[in-house]
């Protein structure tokens, strides 16, 4: 983990150099530990020479130890007064910082350090995260594992009464036997309220003959899951099954276009396509898709607006979901490797 | 509840009048939540005479029953559209936003909005949440009882070789019968780890004579605990007795002096005398306290830095805690209610 964090810091290194950056401060906990191969709370200032771990009293003793090779700066009275320290050894001038994660408040605070230029960044170290190496994917097929397994469970688990709670209270016991914990709370839904795309488990009971929707994800050394399946308990209408099939087509036509250097509005278009020949495009309430790794929503995104293009390494969802209000929706959720040739279905 | 949330609309309405901005923009959740009633994710805009709830096609219909009186605006292409296209209505010059929230790329993208002038607020809803009402407070209540009945069940489980992990992943699920889901990941120490403020549970086995830390909080209706409580488990060093009769002292020391007009400075000052005395201020990593709410770390902050004053309905924890590195650590946290004439512990 060490070297890999290495060779992460020289590929950020260099990106600031062309960017004529000096230094680079990083708040968002997936990206620090992205860095450092560490969850302890801290936040990191890297320059091309050093590398800055500033944290609390709170967490110092718990740094110690996993972040060998940083300069630990535990902060006495504020994180702007370690950063102005800092900054005073440095001289460095131009500072980049994470203008999508520091909150307007924390760079009005940050900008009254006059020791330094604060420059905005934005998904630095996001872009990097986003082509998956081997043992990132190795993470994330276990994630899904447990995930699958967690699915049968809650199968098993089906019955006449049963709340939406229950049900997400007994899958969370469940994945947290093997997991270290859900990558989000997890998606039960009954009936009618499978058209709510995030709808939170309520005490709503089972019925016979209903749909069932289960979003699940888990995560293992930090990678999550995230998946998606609608059961059908007992018989539900024609119409469930002719939908469920779309949806299914829907995505293995995706997986086909899969490859490096597509677009990813492409992939959406695909999917959006298809959902609207069959007359349900003004119910396909979202996107067709997004990047999971440490976050379970991250780059890139299969919207149409998305401007990415795949890459081989990079995994994300394919969700296709139809959403009929007051009724019932479907919603499969499937995650995808991108090859060197194409794309795979990760298992 | 819609009662409830009408006149907290009327009290920031009069702080947005007495500041002269014409309306606010809210995106914190809990804020969001506080003035709305409802979980739903979305934002406010708040005016004098309007209020919309700017939300995406995901949660529409979820909207819909929870938010009636609202003008739910859907975002078709991205949030800052919808809030242009309701600028343009309003002619509203100034707008506030919550500085603390929104990021400063957010911020970059609001003030493209020329037709508003974009004013940076703090803690106007979080200032308002300080105050707890009856309801809420019942709620708390209700959140602490599910709280202690898992730490007795917690330390029924507790016997060698179990790990923090099992029995966090006990705890959750025990706790998840009664409450909604915990206010944070349980903290589950044993032995040495307990000098970890916030230690993470690992696979640390639990041996004879160790000592057992456990911080743990539940949400109800949305409203937390955050209780902790320091366990021998069998015999341990005499000195152990000591920092624990330590610790309590200090909390009896400070609930004495807490009533309404009483700084927080001031009563973390009495807790941390009293730990320095003993010789252990270096080892006390933390503030004394904190309010606890909507957010398991809220207004208002017991620490020596704090410039707020008690008020009656404030809420908020006593911890002292002393941390040995190597050895172990001893914290017991409570939660306090300023009430008129003084302070009580909640039970």
């Amino acid at each position: 983990m060490v070297k890999i964090a290495e060779s992460r810091l020289e590929s950020l290194r260099q990106k600031l150099k062309e960017r004529e950056i000096e230094a680079l401060l990083i708040k968002k906990s997936q990206n620090v530990f992205y860095l450092s191969g560490s969850w302890t709370q801290g936040r990191i200032l890297l320059t091309q020479r050093e590398k800055f771990f500033i944290t609390t009293s709170l967490f110092a003793e718990e740094a110690r130890p996993e972040l060998s090779g940083w300069q630990i700066v535990v902060q006495k009275d504020s994180f702007e007064e370690a950063v102005l320290q800092i900054c005073k050894k440095l001289r460095s001038k131009k500072i980049g910082f994470e203008a999508s994660h520091f909150s307007f408040e924390e760079y009005e605070k940050l900008s009254q350090i006059k020791a330094a230029l604060w420059i905005p960044c934005r998904g630095l170290v996001e872009k990097e995260r986003a082509i998956k190496d081997t043992e990132e994917i190795s993470c994330i097929r276990r994630a899904l594992r447990v995930t699958k397994a967690t699915f049968d469970y809650a199968e098993s688990r089906l019955k006449e009464g049963v709340t939406e709670r229950e049900l997400a209270r007994e899958v969370l016991y469940f994945l947290r036997k093997d997991a270290d914990e859900e990558s989000f709370p997890p998606i039960v839904l009954f009936g009618e309220r499978t058209s709510l795309p995030h709808g939170r488990p309520t005490q709503r009971k089972l019925k016979k003959n209903e749909l069932v929707l289960l979003d699940l994800g888990v995560k293992i050394e930090g990678y999550c899951s995230d998946l998606t399946r609608t059961i059908f308990f007992g018989r539900v209408k024609e119409k469930w099954h002719q939908i469920y099939h779309l949806i299914r087509e829907a995505q293995k036509d995706a997986l086909r276009q899969v490859k490096p250097g597509v677009r990813c509005s492409h992939i959406d278009k695909i999917v959006r396509e298809k959902i609207k020949k069959a007359g349900y495009g003004e119910v396909f309430l979202h996107g067709s898709g997004h990047g999971v790794g440490l976050e379970v929503h991250e780059s890139p995104s299969i919207t149409f607006k998305s401007k990415e293009v795949l890459e081989p390494g990079m995994v994300f969802t394919l969700e296709p979901g139809v959403y009929l209000e007051g009724e019932g929706g479907i919603r499969e959720e499937e995650m995808l490797l991108v090859t060197e040739n194409g794309g795979e279905i990760l298992e």
